[in-house]
């Protein structure tokens, strides 16, 4: 894929580079000195952007990776022998390596079913309560929700308050990993405090890079108890950067002046006009609801064949046979889909 | 500090910036689409520079963070009942809140003595026999050298060639903290092969982030039988980035054209003029052997007093009292130096 | 429960006592000096029973329960970034609280389907091919197999020699969680060694507590490449007894004259009484195939409620709504069986 | 070993055999059902005669070794990023091959000194405080005190407040290892609540191996807080015996009609008695102080040597050449202390 036509990429959200106003970001951080370890000015900037954000003080951790925010998140969130409530096609259940069992010094990944990758409230009411206080089992101690998720689903507001209630009312903590967050909030349009603490959420993954950042993701802690151990925690992970303020100062441009919502809102109206051009092709068939900036859908043999020998770049046939996946992104081009919808189209025919 | 005057900050050499040669990959890598997790071509060009810096074929892991890059490096060379042999004042042993003891599941860190933070060979071949085989002890399995040290002293040649025939005999792996590596390069100049894996090292932490990198450090694998495994591990650690170019741009530009290097010996050219200055001025005391870019001494209480009420940061009285450290970096000017000389004059008169 | 008459107990095999013989070897072993932590002379005879049952050298660590037993077999054949597959139903998945999580430093148990509690192999397969040397996700290690089953099932050496062939093929280590071994091997009436390493297991936890002993289980060790590592870990997981000769001497008593099959033979046949009795009872359904001491049924709630008045105890309504298990033992008594089935008879009526 | 004459055995008191007054509590709980996992009667028992034994309410988990007693508690006791602050030569830091490592998820043992292997109160203070709070260092989180200490002295009461105080002041945790706690308690023949709680001790391991049972020691929490935590941690470290009923009644007897002091007073009056004939033979220097039942002397070689040829089994030039260990028991007769003096003095002629 690295000598294909950057128009013609959509397998991943993580192929596209960086916003030209986090590049003058670092540009601005590179000369002079600062303290480290996040104790310089930019950090704390940070720190206060998302507290703005949210509409209440938070904690802030940048690290490097989703994966590590996931891992650390939870791993202050349940003990060794608890177990972490999640679905069982999300991303720290299938694609992290065991990144949560390792932080968390071997807790378990309880998979529930639910359509669109969203968790069943009835299947998390059952698995909370578990053997609930048995030690011969794990004890349920955490449900982790993804937003969006892996399928381009977003949790309406109602969803998530279900979500919450169920777990305030079985005692577990709650986790979101917000690889996706900007896309969930450019979706429902809503305040982030009502998709995350006022719903219940104690630590969320607030994922950057797959919408702007280079090399930053963050995690906010709500439930402010819990930073001086995260803060042990992340240090010991070799995720305290010694010159945070490059990661810092990546966020700091994300938040400043809502680049983290424009590059979101202009990744999902790309998948919307992706999604509005498949559905007049009777060829094609929509799967799931892209509420964000993921489109599932069933692709004739003929289709696929064809996008790829045109140099196209997605995955397909690899949750089922005939099903593909186009992901856009915030440096999508109208005309990347445009083009692309010609070629299903030519295709089709 | 983040107010004070950048020409007076000492104390440490991650306070720096980041190389224009850096900024300017950064922009380069900015725009267009590239695979993800390693899988890009700029990647593939900082193993292949790493190849030809070691006169060898190397694999190469990029990673956020030097207490990550020790930390994955240990453990792919002890087992969790192993023993990890290193210098009491090692940074894994007194900076990295336990790290590896984190990523090893558990190995215990077996401190030794030995002058300027340097690894007392007789110590070593006592450890690595000590209760070996003894299940009721942890296992020798690996030692870990920090080159430059903790005091900025360099390990010759010989004396690590001496380190690694005692590993060797005793069928211990070997680690380098390689921290301030180009320091080291720079101060002996001698081929990094000679100072690597000619001398036994199975895996080196290739520092880059205090020499003009700003968020990549490199795991240099020259034992590549361990490569499976570390990648497996990085993953697992959150330390497997998805834009990897971006850490991989870094490091491109630190390497092409020597940049590394030169950036070592101006950092290390600037700590011979201070030491130099302070040399002829009576009342300081210098200790230790300031191979690299850190420099000890001791200061009358005046002079230190006045030096920070200037505006100067450093460390001092932390060690033992009396004792300060000034670290110098390929940002400091050699009018940074001369105005610092001038000041401690003036407070020691 | 422990006022309950002995005779009314069904719940486990693990409420029973233990066999005389087994009481007379620790009264032989109770004076004199011996030399600690296994190095005395009855766990050496341990050692050379175990290698004459299985008809090979084998390796033997003996423990104090089973499921340290089943963790430190499983932590010797994956690596914490390694999953193992399993059945759901498995003890080592439900019924341990995380201990292989733990003991493997955080590897993932993979559940897998199959009637009677045991692996459908086409699921083995899928499963070892899923991802495998794929960093983004656990690396399929290890299967572990076990024999008897949850539901008292157990596998024919066919079914045995399918699930070693396609471990093998795939490159997996196999694991024989062997908590009710003797009630296999009484079940099959073939070679130990036939369902063991014949059939490619290279771990077997060897229970023993359940069918005679007090504290003691045994790991046997047909690859003994691992027996080195096994006893690192063992000593590490507080599993390596100072007077070792009181566990060994246990199973001394408990391999000598064939006391094992002896005690699985009299368990097996009292299930196969019960089982008999309650097929002639048309209130009652029988689920399964009791292959030895475990008896699934299905009863109608009088039925229940009946026994559970007379001061029988058994689990019921734990699996499904109107299922019971009965589990004999050793000690269960061709009476007391009787007595359960007329008191069945009369609650039926 | 195996073959020498039980009489001259001197190497450990993880020698000697058991009791008979256990043996015949086992013989007693042979027989009929009881429920497992320590809900049984003798279970609840033990817990009764140890609230007693220290006169306040206290859990109890009775466990297979020592070092599992240790590693568990100590596990209660810190996170993974804490420090275990114990003596360079303890059981602990020495002997169990990083069990705490592994229990604790890599918490770090932190070496302190002192005479007789008692922690020095001043350098347990400086350790407390070391980096208390940097998110780069470990964190001070529990003392550890050996009772009887490794060299087999006996802290006194005075010395446990003080160690206590200082604890309280840097808000340690406190755990003491009390693999020999009986024969402290009949060494300074004070309350057990003196030497534990009262002093501020949160958790004790109170060992029995040592002293009389066969295969079971007790973890006896004093801070009851962090029971539900330990029991999790105990059955997933494979430390919740199915048969608990058969350790209990080991504790059972152990601790009934006194059982635990007159052992520990037998093997203590047997080491004061070799004390006692030692002093008189000019030719050998006593060592230390012999508080309880291990005896520290310098042996010229010819005497070493004879007893050696004698067939007498002791540990020599082990901590430094021409140093020597005899540990008494409670089955050590006072005959056999006598043979020991003549066969002493007849090598020193």
């Amino acid at each position: 894929m690295s000598t294909a036509p950057t128009a013609r990429v959509f397998s991943s959200d993580n192929t596209a580079g960086t916003s030209a106003e986090i590049l003058d970001a670092l540009a601005r951080e590179a000369t002079g000195q600062a303290l480290p370890y996040g104790a310089d000015d930019t950090t704390a900037t940070v720190r206060r952007r998302l507290s703005d954000v949210f509409e209440r003080e938070v904690d802030v951790l940048l690290v490097s990776t989703g994966s590590a925010a996931n891992a650390l998140g939870l791993a202050a969130l349940t003990p060794p022998w608890g177990s972490v409530l999640c679905h069982r096609d999300s991303h720290i259940n299938n694609d992290e390596c065991g990144a949560p069992e390792f932080y968390t010094a071997g807790a378990k990944l309880v998979p529930l079913g639910g359509d669109d990758a969203k968790i069943d409230p009835d299947e998390l009411r059952a698995a909370a309560r578990h053997k609930a206080g048995d030690v011969h089992s794990v004890e349920p101690s955490v449900v982790s929700i993804t937003q969006c998720t892996e399928t381009g689903a977003v949790y309406t507001l109602d969803e998530l308050r279900t979500l919450g209630s169920v777990a305030e009312e079985a005692g577990l903590r709650t986790h979101m990993d917000g690889a996706r967050f900007a896309g969930a909030i450019a979706s429902l349009d809503c305040a982030p405090a009502e998709l995350t603490w006022r719903a219940g959420v104690d630590v969320l993954s607030f994922g950057a890079t797959k919408n702007g950042t280079m090399t930053a993701d963050a995690i906010v802690v709500f439930d402010r108890s819990l930073t001086p151990e995260l803060a042990f925690r992340a240090k010991r992970a070799g995720q305290l950067a010694s010159k945070m303020r490059f990661q810092a100062a990546q966020f700091d441009a994300y938040l400043a002046d809502g680049l983290w919502l424009r590059n979101a809102r202009h990744a999902n109206a790309m998948a919307a006009r992706l999604q509005e051009g498949l559905k007049a092709i009777p060829e094609v068939r929509l799967l799931g609801t892209a509420d964000a900036n993921i489109v599932f859908c069933r692709l004739p043999q003929q289709i696929t064949e064809g996008l790829l020998s045109d140099g196209y770049a997605f995955y397909h046939d690899r949750w089922e046979p005939g099903v593909a996946r186009f992901v856009t992104s915030f440096t999508t081009a109208p005309q990347d889909i445009d083009h692309l919808l010609r070629a299903v189209r030519q295709h089709a025919a």
